[in-house]
């Protein structure tokens, strides 16, 4: 029987981002969990029933941490809903996710494990799909300008704006990131009505 | 003496660009290149001073596979100079960088792989800005609608869009990616005057 104290489930998982995030998908056995986690050998076996198992909730936690609590999220439904306060949620999204790099690299090392994991892709396709109907239906609930596209639009280039951040820092420097946020989202928001041209 | 046969140079990074692919940078070892390779044992070692010496290069090497041919970036020079050709050209890009997921792959892992070796930090940051540089330049050059922002804005969506189309294709489907292409370059032109709001 799997055993469900869940802090301790939760500690397990987290001990399994890091090892994600630093060795990939390869190195991620029961074996370095329990050794990440400073808990006795074959502890990680009784959560999980297998490796699968294990990397299926691994997404799941990134999300569970990254989820912001309840102030910051009445927060969105509170004042102005203008172009400005786009701006300013879009950056505190960007750096509430670079503020957690091991979940990022870790899902990104879960995409990569994917490639070969049927089962696990339909696991990630189902988590981040949910993940962007969220932000979705939680932008337009808001009443801020931006339909659904514009919010998927913000996912993508946020996203890789994160990777670079997280991977190649100097690529573009910390103020070249800021205003690139805020040329996004003011371009994104002014063109919105435009008909694509084909 | 470093060996220069250039085929023989070219064919040890392809064969390096698939292990990286398939087994990330940790996997990449000068025998698993002879191997790849189906060379004797001991050439990508007469070819590469070490193993810093051939992840430096895999990123050179993705990059000239990916170049566009004298015809394309021809072709980019004719025409009209409108919001429909950014977007055809964004489709061709997409489908180019794709249609190779194994230097995209491979890029990525040497993104991990630059976050434990600052060198490889410092080539990569180097090879990644002047591919940066050179779509804006050549994106001026054009005539083409859309300023320098621009062009770095549809970089940061257009990588991550790709990363979901190798990794989690089921995520947005083909027809929703191609949609979502349409609607960046629209938007992104339509808003380009706009003063970011602060």
């Amino acid at each position: 029987m799997a055993r469900s104290n869940p802090e301790r489930r939760a500690a397990l998982l987290d001990a399994a981002l890091e090892v994600l995030a630093e060795e990939g998908a390869r190195g991620l056995t029961f074996r370095a969990v329990d050794q990440r986690a400073a808990v006795p050998a074959g502890t990680a076996s009784n959560y999980f029933a297998n490796r699968d198992a294990l990397l299926a909730q691994c997404a799941n936690r990134v999300y569970e941490r990254l989820e912001p609590d309840a102030d910051t999220l009445a927060q969105g439904l509170e004042g102005p809903r203008d172009a400005a306060r786009v701006t300013a949620l879009m950056h505190q999204v960007v750096d509430r996710v670079a503020a957690f790099p091991t979940g990022f690299l870790a899902l990104l090392e879960l995409r990569l494990a994917a490639l070969r994991r049927p089962e696990l892709r339909e696991v990630l396709t189902r988590r981040i799909g949910e993940d962007i109907r969220f932000n979705t239906d939680y932008h337009l609930a808001t009443g801020l300008p931006g339909d659904a596209t514009t919010v998927q639009l913000l996912i993508l280039a946020l996203n890789w704006l994160i990777l670079e951040r997280l991977t190649l820092p100097d690529l573009f420097g910390a103020e070249h990131r800021t205003a690139l946020v805020d040329a996004l989202v003011a371009r994104l928001l002014a063109g919105e009505n435009t008909t694509p041209a084909n």
